[in-house]
Parts: structure tokens; sequence; C-alpha cells
């Protein structure tokens, strides 16, 4: 089968891009930067199928997205984590997690209700997000 | 400053041993077969501060442990987090999720009450675990 990116995620998600593995997608939550990779991969549900050849890109992805939401944002702890509870195609999110932040020190799965970006923020933070990850990209 | 195990997950956790990079740890709550990984190296926090040199043994050894999960329980998903928002030290969970669990499909942190393992499950499940991981073990 090809790879496609589940739809629930689509819906759930604005589209940043690509990289050397992953797609790379932001979380429609403006309460917490939140970022997530899929790689481009068919039929991958979880983490320890990701093929040997393809885990360190995996690795750099999540260094690359880590460091761009860094540059952006004050972060005081990174959620780096593959559920998959929901969707059960392999995706990994990366929350940059503020001690200030609504969930805090609790996870962000669960907890009370998304709040979309609105349309001129979703703009801005799509633009720096996608300039930043270029600039880092390695 | 030498590696040491945060005394919070010491006091949560059963010591099933160490591989190359890791010590290996079981979760004391017997709702859940949750492994947590620490690789044994002072002053990490975030997932992407692990050394590039180290990356393919963590991988490899989330690998090791999920598949001993899998030969021990019914696994429908595996969740596989550093979140690290309560203990800063860079530790791993590995929780082989079925979906007849109590939290199926949230996650399983802030979900009810530990429940943890009597004497006698404990004693078997970690000479259980131990011995798997041994076979596993690349």
């Amino acid at each position: 089968m090809c790879f496609e990116i589940h739809s629930k995620l689509l819906e759930d998600c604005l589209q940043l891009g690509q990289l050397q593995l992953c797609k790379v997608l932001l979380m429609n939550d403006s309460r917490f930067p939140w970022i997530i990779l899929v790689p481009r991969i068919a039929d991958l549900c979880d983490f320890h199928e990701l093929p040997h050849e393809n885990r360190q890109d995996l690795f750099n992805e999540i260094e690359t997205v880590s460091r761009t939401l860094e540059r952006l944002f004050d972060v005081d702890k990174f959620n780096v984590a593959a559920l998959g509870n929901q969707v059960s195609q392999l995706h990994i999110h990366i929350i940059a997690r503020s001690k200030s932040d609504c969930a805090w020190p609790g996870p962000v799965w669960s907890t009370g209700k998304t709040i979309p970006y609105s349309k001129e923020m979703q703009d801005k933070l799509v633009e720096q997000l996608r300039q930043s990850i270029e600039d880092l990209t390695y």
C-alpha cells in the first residue's frame, strides 16, 4: 500500500511540509506548541517497527523539530511520544511544554478542549515554523 | 555528575536490570504492562539531548522491550513516550496497551489510581521479564 497520512491527522493538523523521512504537521491547538512527525512509510504502527535504516533520520528530525520549537517558544520540557491509541498509524508527537500551560504537569492528551489558532495566528506561525525548520534541516 | 536514577523512579518501579545503554525498570502498577528505560548518562533531560552515538542503542532497547512485552502479554498498541513533566531525568515509557485496559483509548498517565503488584505476582513477572529480555538482547 502507498503511504498516506491518516484522515484524522489531516483533520486535526495544519501541514508544514516534509523532511527526509517524515511529514511535518502542526496540531491546530493554540494551547500548546505541538508538532507531529509522520514517517512516510506505509503500514507502520508501532515505534519499534520503523526500519533500522530510518532510525537515525527519525532521531535527527525529532531534534530539528525540538530545536525549532525552542527558538520560537519558552520551553520547560519536551514531551516526545508515539501513542496511537486513536490513530494507529505511527506518528510522533513533539510538544513544547511550559510550566504555565493549562495541562502542566499532566499530559496534554485528554485535557480540556482544543482551541484552534485564529486564521492570522495560523498563517504567521506556519510561516515561522516552515522557515525555522528549513534553516535547521540537516 | 555521576549517573543516578531519580529517587521518584526508584520509588514507583521495580528494577529489572540493565542493557547496553539503559537501566530497565518495571512500573509497579498491575493495571498496565509498563517498562521504563533510563539511559545511563548523567544530566540528560530531553529526548533530543541523547548523544548521536547512543541513539541506535536506545532504539534497539525500545525494540527489545517491546518484543519482550509482546511475548508475555496481549498487546493492541505500544505507547512509547519521553514526557518528564514530573521527573525531568530522561526516561522512556514503553507501555503495552490493550483495548480492554482501564484507560483505553486515553493515555495511562493521570488515569485513576496505581494498583501495585502482589508480592507473588511481582516476583513471577520480574523473573519472566528478566529472562525474556536476556533472551532477546542483541
